[in-house]
């Protein structure tokens, strides 16, 4: 059994080099489509830790057909680098581990909300600012550090841990499937997201459609009717999916896990494309919409009501049904039950170090976590210290917190995998 | 005196060649930004019949301080071919004239509401069909082959004629500015818009404008106001430049020239861009729209009503008033006094050829007949034949109204301007 204090003071001296690392990864403009670099610097790390790495894109891997599969649009596969670094062990002593973290970020949005450079982190009265770093870079720090600390130590996991650092978590979840797909398995599954040191019980999943909506297009000194003039015709269609997501919210109110919360299922006309010219009645309008989908609630059911509330607000509007298509998330809404042994392993390493009950957490947002316990049987935990601001330009990481979560997996580690001599 | 009957002849025996020609000119696609090879093509038309050419960009000529400027955006004017060709006459025996065309056409949009290449003009049923044929490559041809049947009788022009195709009637007017500011003047303008044989008798201006609007993102799984939503927040301001219309057109109906028409004064918010990604509140939403401006009202009185309605909007949805800019058209409506000697002149050969009186259009859409007589005092007729479907996948001119709109036109300049022998 490893010295608690030692481990706290080895976790402890390696937390300005971690600092100084979480910086460097944050400052990777890894959104979509330009993960290569991040991830090459990362695998480069791994590496230099004496991990056999697997770096590969998604492309290589066949998910399209796989359960929790989602459709992808405006993307190039071939461009999505996928990390799995792999310690191996010959003769076990514990229990195998995934440790995976998402290192695709948000995109900033528009430049004028930020007060810094998205991609030159800045610490602040403890807190690192910068795109990336609470969702989830920081995340990602603690899983390699906590490996840092141990081997600081003398010591290396008694079995065999996965360290995976994927893309696609912000909008489909593809590259964690593709690591499963790739056949990567363990006994339990640690995600460090930033989850304000309360552990993930439930969370919502979400669906991604676009709607082409055709106008009847002309000169725009004829008067036209909503149905005809494509933007004003998306904004009926936004009243319409607003309403269906008040139908589904007073649902939700007697929901084992979402009925506390108010108003849990969330609508976001998040992207809107239209028209071309300001002398024509715009004749073309794309949104793109996302709905959180409510654990217990199929898909398949979700995106007919969808279907039919645009349907329902076509004919209204007595226009052609809009394209739908479904062009991201079809991510399942999931609980997960309590009483793991993973779990109770970890609630044991938080209340000895927080000296508080782990708290179990509904969230009305999507994380990959769901693959490894929904798809694969996998016991998943997903937990990490506090961040704020995530998809906003006040995005930031609490750095105290960060250490005690470095703590807590390298105890964990510690505990599930058994420990060797390095 | 010309014989008309043979003037008929003469323009008939040409129609052909005109239809070719006209469906020549039809199949450039001339949106903004790409009037060159168009221009180009119309410069050579115009040299083989020996007249005088001034083929210029708009960046050479200064324009930027002159009345009825209109700014531009998002466009390279040292692309932005226009064409002057001059028939000059040593001894003038007559009054020297501008007849002038736009090339520049509006984008197709929605490429799946076409049941043809918008840039293959195709005549059905009498009517050539295509991107531009009505407003106003027809109008174009018109006004070269009424001189061509001239040239068939033997004559040409008895004073000074200025043959002009311009761009950026659909957007600013700048390229009719600036034939004006590089110095062409003449006794009189004719615009062969495809009005359906009546005049402008008075038009409406207009204003365009763009809301780059901030939100105040973070991610979709918290519930956000309107006003931090970018893109709910541009429905309201949408919903609020309606009201602000709604309000212009209940004064609209005492308006002498325009209060027998309902709803004259348009707004059409026509263009919108908001938003990256689905998993974020969108930080920022570009809405660009247009707003009719009556005669009479003038244009920094127009702004400052916009201004205000989206000032209140914004005070009422809690957020900051939204970045506005003037991006296009700022037109003066206008109305084309009665009783000139170009409008009685052409008030009679009308009569004469189609067996009814002229009667005056009010117009409820912008053209550039305006520079001429309302910043240059040039008396401007703009007068042509039938068309319809202007802007939309629809668009088409009849072809029997084109050759009696270049009859019109070639019996206009034997009058106007006198006759010499070619």
């Amino acid at each position: 059994m490893i010295d608690p204090t030692a481990l706290r003071a080895a976790v402890a001296e390696g937390f300005g080099r971690q600092t100084e690392w979480l910086a460097k990864l944050a400052s990777f403009d890894s959104t979509r489509g330009n993960e290569a670099p991040c991830q090459d610097w990362l695998a480069g790390e791994f590496a230099a830790r004496g991990w056999a790495v697997d770096r590969y894109t998604i492309d290589e891997v066949e998910i399209a057909g796989l359960t929790g599969y989602s459709p992808v649009v405006d993307a190039d596969y071939s461009k999505a680098v996928q990390v799995v670094a792999t310690h191996q062990v010959e003769a076990p002593v514990g229990r195998s581990l995934i440790l995976m973290g998402h290192i695709d970020v948000v995109p900033v949005g528009a430049t004028e909300l930020w007060s810094q450079d998205p991609f030159r982190p800045e610490v602040r009265d403890g807190w690192m600012h910068g795109r990336g770093t609470g969702d989830m870079k920081a995340g990602v720090s603690a899983m390699v550090f906590a490996l840092d600390a141990l081997r600081r130590l003398g010591y290396v996991p008694g079995s065999r841990v996965h360290i995976e650092t994927v893309s696609e978590e912000e909008c489909t979840g593809n590259g964690a499937l593709s690591t499963l797909a790739r056949g990567y398995r363990a006994d339990a599954a640690f995600i460090p997201e930033s989850m304000g040191h309360q552990i993930i019980r439930a969370e919502l999943g979400s669906v991604w459609f676009r709607l082409r909506i055709l106008g009847r297009p002309g000169h725009v000194y004829a008067g036209v009717s909503t149905g005809s003039h494509a933007i004003l015709a998306a904004m009926a269609y936004i009243e319409a999916l607003k309403g269906l997501t008040a139908e589904i919210n007073a649902e939700a109110v007697t929901h084992p896990y979402f009925g506390a919360i108010a108003d849990p299922v969330k609508f976001n006309p998040g992207k809107i494309r239209g028209g071309d010219w300001l002398g024509s009645i715009p004749s073309w309008c794309e949104l793109e919409c996302r709905l959180s989908v409510l654990p217990g609630h199929s898909l398949a059911d979700v995106r007919e009501r969808v279907s039919e509330a645009v349907r329902r607000c076509a004919a209204a509007l007595e226009a052609e049904m809009p394209a739908l298509s479904w062009i991201g998330f079809q991510a399942d809404g999931h609980v997960f039950a309590p009483g793991t042994e993973a779990e109770a392993l970890l609630a044991g390493i938080h209340a000895e170090l927080l000296g508080r009950e782990l708290e179990p957490l509904s969230m009305t947002a999507t994380s990959d976590t769901r693959f490894y316990d929904l798809y694969y049987g996998i016991p998943a935990l997903c937990y990490g210290g506090n961040a704020r601001g995530m998809h906003a330009p006040s995005e930031a990481v609490e750095l105290a917190s960060l250490q005690t979560t470095t703590e807590v997996i390298a105890r964990f580690v510690a505990r599930w995998c058994g420990l060797k001599a390095a």
